[in-house]
């Protein structure tokens, strides 16, 4: 008996214990699996295939702004890493070391890059001369290492891959505009691609990345109303440049510094697709990034026929849309049903000798399960229609959670129960200071999300201390 | 003044000094350039771009051939690297170890991968259950490491850039099978995209891959008469699936090990590229894999309308080439000329006032550098064709000079001569044994490059000892 058997064994209730869903689904649907190394997964090739997709979409948007791909060393010298001081201080105690290659002890360590900004520092560094050779905007698609202490596929591993865009510019407003622009791109691949909306913002001081000026956010809300970063991008302003030396000539012939930005997205992406979207059913894949969009499930395939017919169908298919036929003869087609469905496949077409007489097929949507007949003639034009249909669905499906799972709180009492009966994103004034927000966090267990770039007035006093405040900022416990 | 004046500094001679003509190419044509780290590279944007077309090539005929991609850990524990004896023989030497991650010296030291044999086979060995389960064909783009003690940026580089396909199967014949069909579509890239002539054989036992039963190889043979491995194919037997237990219950209900095999190209066919093709002017791409097919040179871009006209021309070529309009104001014609030349730009546009009152362009060859004015209303239809041309004519050349440089020795001596006087390929017979091949080597320094599989009878006796022989094998010395 194959092992496959056991895809149908009960997933853990997504109610009841949602982390053990959540590695159930990642562990059933083939989307990852855990190693000899701890702390390091494989990416199989049914999660393997949804990052290919971002990479897609997200690469040629990237493109339009005029990014170009580039690939820097996966090793850093430890004195490189040394350089920009809040940098080495946020990533050094999290980083792996090689101390040994060719059979030889190195004579000064390396440590496998976490984040390359002091390469790419050093190599503009070299590169720069003129202001006409600005801006550089260069991007790398790479795997990174942080020696996390506890690691869950996809959110938290000690391996991960992403992409990390680096760009010197000549002004400061021209990187400004280019750190939110790349912001955008995260939020159109996180919403039109992953179907999953964002909230938009800035990290608070506490909140930002070790060496930067100002760091912005999209995020994301769970099922279980937790936040996930989707994505963040960076703007530095002189912090790197100035001790790496990335200098130019400028217009007016004298030495500037340039300034930076940087900006990520990782497979932990994959993670906030299976928890966004999810159900006890299993997976449900958002039709656009879902490596197959189409299910063909042949009913006594034993029949003439049949699996002729499917089969032809699937070519019909396969120029427009990511198609499978399952042909295999060793399972019942209720079990295929409840498979394809855990893998959160959007449609599902069943045929048999009755639909081949008809002249039909019957689909099924995976996130609403309704069935519907629909004459051959009909199949293309009808998928394409459903297949946004149910991207449209799903998206309003986590807008309308988010919407509830989002409250307002006017001081610590109201943040607390908020945060305790609804968990999702708490809304409140803060008066700007890292205290208030220790302590938030201490009593809540709720960090910043971030300081959303479309503010509103809920009051003037901030929930914690109950001084003068005009910001609004978002709290949300997270992944 | 900029740094990039430097571009048009005299290139080495490259029938002078070929190895440092290869060097001036790679930094000055900005394919790749050195960083802190000794024997580690950046590929620059121009250099990766030939990697993004390398990659988006082969992957689409990988997945023809239902390979799927994954990834694995970048880091394996020293006892999985021992499993298989020759394969631990032939790369610990030179392999790059992490001792310590977060803080902490680790239990195990963890090699970063120079090959994946041993975690692919680990995760095989945990998926595979049952016959109905294989094939598995997947494969990976990564970055590995191995600690060369001489580099050179693509050629032989610490850290390099490939795609690793590990594949198993139920039966001998068709993982053997499975070898062969990889090598064919190495020989499809590097033939088709890259313009490089092919010799496709088998390497021998002493040159085979550290653990592999057969290695398959596809040979290319650059500007200097040099041979470069372009790709190789291994077929492993049962060498890995038996130490790592890879079984499955096969048909007729038995346990039986798995079939398996392996695959890789890499960044070092950038390193073909530059070498096969190049000239004394400088790099010279095939337009297939040429990041920029086109660049437009406007000539008296100060006077009215040619930069517009440069613009609209570049617009309406932009759907079906990729192009570049070089606008730059501080250079002249002449320099911009040699500097597009240099970074093997396959066709030229030249336009000026005088083009636009004619209504023409003036289109130039970079392989021949004839010229051919070309009305505008021509000019898609004309370059379709002619980037087809160069491609072919390149392809053409390469063939041309392999011929040449492709002799036949009957004894050592003629074998010594050839080479001195010819470098290229030398076809000899060969008895198969160790001893002659080592004995070659030792005395020309050149190693075998495979078993050809269109083998020819050049007589009876061995090149070296004398004795009978009915091998075909090909001499080369080699990057």
């Amino acid at each position: 008996m194959s092992k496959k058997k056991e895809f149908v064994k009960e997933i853990t209730n997504i109610d009841e214990d949602f982390a053990q869903w959540y590695t159930d689904i990642v562990l059933k649907a083939e989307l990852a699996d855990y190693t000899e190394v701890k702390g390091f997964v494989t990416i199989r090739p049914y999660g393997y295939a949804i990052w290919e997709a971002i990479q897609q979409y997200a690469d040629k948007k990237f493109k339009k702004h005029g990014v170009k791909n580039l690939s820097m060393p996966v090793l850093i010298p430890e004195n490189l890493l040394n350089k920009e001081k809040d940098h080495v201080e946020g990533f050094a105690p999290e980083v792996a070391w090689v101390t040994m290659g060719g059979g030889e002890e190195l004579e000064e360590r390396l440590c496998v890059r976490p984040t390359s900004e002091t390469i790419f520092s050093t190599m503009y560094s070299k590169w720069l001369s003129s202001w006409r050779d600005l801006p550089f905007l260069y991007n790398q698609w790479c795997n990174v290492l942080r020696w996390e202490k506890e690691t869950r596929p996809f959110l938290r591993s000690r391996e991960f891959l992403w992409q990390e865009g680096h760009t010197i510019h000549e002004t400061e407003q021209e990187a400004q505009k280019f750190t939110l622009d790349m912001l955008e791109v995260y939020a159109d691949v996180i919403e039109n691609l992953l179907a999953i909306p964002v909230l938009k913002g800035q990290k608070t001081k506490k909140e930002q990345f070790a060496g930067a000026e100002a760091t912005y956010t999209v995020e994301t809300l769970m099922h279980d109303g937790r936040a996930l970063q989707g994505g963040t991008s960076h703007y530095f302003g002189q912090n790197f440049t100035k001790p790496f030396e990335v200098k130019f000539q400028n217009k007016e012939g004298e030495q500037e510094y340039a300034y930076q930005t940087s900006w990520g997205i990782s497979t932990r992406l994959i993670g906030a697709v299976i928890m966004a979207h999810g159900d006890n059913r299993g997976l449900k894949l958002p039709p656009y990034v879902a490596p197959i969009q189409v299910v063909i499930i042949p009913i006594a395939q034993q029949k003439e026929g049949v699996l002729e017919m499917a089969e032809k169908i699937k070519s019909n298919l396969s120029e427009k849309f990511r198609v499978e036929l399952d042909r295999r003869d060793n399972y019942t087609v209720g079990y295929k049903f409840n498979d394809w469905e855990m893998k959160g496949v959007p449609v599902r077409i069943e045929m048999g000798p009755q639909e081949i007489e008809k002249g039909e097929v019957i689909l099924t949507r995976r996130d609403t399960f309704e069935k519907m007949p629909v004459k051959m003639e009909e199949l293309e034009k009808t998928l394409e229609k459903l297949l946004q249909d149910i991207q449209q669905s799903m998206f309003k499906a986590c807008q309308k959670r988010r919407e509830e799972k989002t409250t307002i709180a006017h001081n610590m009492e109201e943040l607390k129960k908020n945060l305790e009966e609804n968990q999702g994103y708490v809304k409140t004034m803060w008066c700007g200071s890292v205290e208030c927000e220790d302590k938030v966090k201490e009593v809540t267990g709720a960090p910043s999300r971030c300081m959303p770039f479309e503010q509103e007035h809920l009051g003037d006093t901030c929930v914690c201390c109950g001084k003068k405040a005009d910001k609004m900022v978002v709290w949300g416990r997270q992944y």
